[in-house]
């Protein structure tokens, strides 16, 4: 799974990583991608944070399938997120597949594949990993770390684990928790994987045959709660796929069934199996008022210098705008500067990877500020 | 497949029964149940019909689990559907797989299971065998046609297709057509089943091995859909599952887990996996308005004599309050006269078998209005 990874970093050679499972990790690879350069102060940089099948290629070619990178359309040159003003970095979170230690690398214990060897790790063990990488680049204080989705929940452990490294923060349709039915999703989806004979307990790697049907059975489910109901009748309905009547047999006869189909298809060339289920797991467990005795407020409580933008999408049912609405009045509790907006958007969870301008004029105008506020020009 | 499976009737062996997909069908053995008589006028018959994995055993103890029936807390001697005023009918539907002809039946054109050998059908295909199987028990006319989820599009079907046979018709919780959502969410349950390598294209009734698995995800996916995201955050929130704390690993860490796994590992006793492919296929082709060049008033045009009674649950994002009105406004719009309520309980989708007492409330006066203007003693 390592060729074409863009840039990597061994860390935690010396001293290991350890996670809040409790277990040690050592090394750790971490892959990663860079744009723009750092400054002579090292005021400029930001960090991005990736959501669950996400990867570093926010504004490059992805090195499997070719195509643009998931953040074109807000991270280059003289774009939103300006790679002429900043340094942004973004790495693969660990667990993944695409250059950082996961499941599928090599442990050093045996020489073979981690499979379920691999210790579960947390959203806060990713972030860990990125503040190391920060140290290794030579990163002090971000000038702002951003995510949606799984990559808000990095957003939110930077805020209750390294707050004071952090200038500024947005998360972008995400949630504090994972509630039951976010659970219940990923665990029909990690169901399906294990339900397939070619997962082999994990231990699939040097098998020729993969457990892709598991794993795409596990994307198309999780697929459904990225759109809105809404957004699927518009984009679908009931429309047939390339004929002109139903077909009174399996096939693919609607073009949602072909279109989930492709979506399945496609993701088991660019994804592992394991990775799947370490990556939701860690969602899964993430609760962070729970490690507060049920308090959020007191999770902020050490971010009250960082100013935070915290954004939701009307028609979002994965982590819907009450989700995003606890975020905000735990930091209002906790005295957290918060600019929040709940934004009308029709496309479900997958909006804030999508052209919604009015999430572009708040997070313009959130930048702005906070690079003034920085000292940098605006 | 067939052992005790109540009350059997074999239909269509002089006639083939012709299918909307255009196959032709012949016999078609039915199983069913019967509670109560039919009176001398034969004016006090009820069909209820069951909903995707329902059965015949309405207020029966159900051959495979035991369990009581799945309407017991309405219909019996003294109840809101009295079986000591009324004749209740309900029957497995066209191909499932309690007693009625399905993809596990013995194909007489083989001797061996019918398979994908098996015609997709439709619901109104089932409701054409229900009206058969009312013809074979001396049962003109319905005082009531009443069913939820599946059961109610049947209902909408006897309404397009027998409204000369009826003289109430209630639908809960139902649609007049399957939305791209719905279809996704059938999709993917059926790619997990066909995922399954003891699937065997649907040839596995001689393999000792079922396609268990599969099914057993298809069912925990559906289960989702079935319950409201606030059911599952009371009913079970991020509560551990007989641990004080998450393990690091991917056992049943969480209730939710737990729950889901055991709704898929009983499903595979008490239900065929091809069946599961057909009458989902079922659903997802159902379009009524479809067939009226997307005039759904026009469907219920020749029902204007029946009395109707539609009710959703607010809580239902399985088949929506929206889906319920587009019903009820065709009906008014055919000058069919419905009553309409769109009650607040806050399980999903399944409320409609649970205890909501404005339900019952709202049953209780419609149908002794039925019962009176059909000349039976309230």
């Amino acid at each position: 799974m390592n060729r074409h990874t863009g840039q990597q970093a061994t860390l935690f050679d010396a001293e290991p990583l350890r996670l809040d499972g409790g277990a040690l990790l050592s090394p750790v690879t971490v892959g990663y991608e860079t744009y723009g350069n750092l400054n002579a102060d090292r005021t400029n940089a930001i960090l991005i944070c990736h959501a669950l099948t996400g990867d570093q290629f926010v504004a490059s070619n992805h090195p499997i399938t070719g195509k643009p990178g998931w953040w074109t359309r807000l991270v280059g040159p003289g774009k939103l997120i300006d790679t002429e003003k900043y340094f942004v970095v973004c790495s693969n979170v660990l667990g993944s597949c695409l250059g950082t230690t996961g499941p599928g690398s090599t442990n050093p214990a045996t020489g073979k594949a981690y499979g379920l060897d691999f210790p579960v790790i947390t959203i806060r063990d990713m972030v860990r990993v990125q503040a190391a990488l920060l140290d290794h680049l030579g990163v002090g204080t971000l000038m702002a770390v951003i995510g949606g989705s799984m990559g808000g929940m990095q957003v939110l452990e930077w805020l209750t684990t390294y707050p004071e490294r952090l200038h500024s923060a947005v998360a972008l349709a995400t949630a504090a928790r994972h509630t039951a039915q976010n659970i219940a999703f990923h665990e029909v989806g990690r169901q399906a994987i294990m339900a397939d004979p070619n997962w082999h307990d994990g231990r699939y790697y040097d098998h020729a045959a993969k457990p892709d049907k598991g794993l795409s059975v596990a994307r198309m489910t999780a697929h459904i709660t990225y759109l809105s109901e809404d957004a699927l009748t518009r984009k679908f309905g009931r429309n047939l796929q390339a004929r002109d009547a139903v077909s009174f047999g399996f096939d693919a006869d609607f073009q949602v069934e072909s279109y989930l189909r492709h979506q399945g298809s496609t993701f088991v060339d660019r994804f592992d199996a394991n990775s799947y289920l370490y990556v939701t797991r860690a969602l899964d467990y993430l609760d962070i008022a729970g490690r507060h005795e049920g308090r959020l407020a007191d999770a902020f409580r050490r971010a009250a210098h960082v100013r935070c933008c915290v954004i939701s999408f009307t028609s979002d049912w994965l982590y819907p705008t009450v989700e995003n609405k606890r975020i905000v009045h735990a930091m209002n509790a906790a005295g957290v500067p918060v600019s929040f907006a709940e934004i009308d958007a029709p496309h479900g969870h997958d909006s804030f990877l999508l052209d919604v301008p009015e999430m572009d004029h708040m997070l313009t105008g959130f930048m702005t500020a906070a690079a003034r506020a920085r000292g940098l020009e605006a």
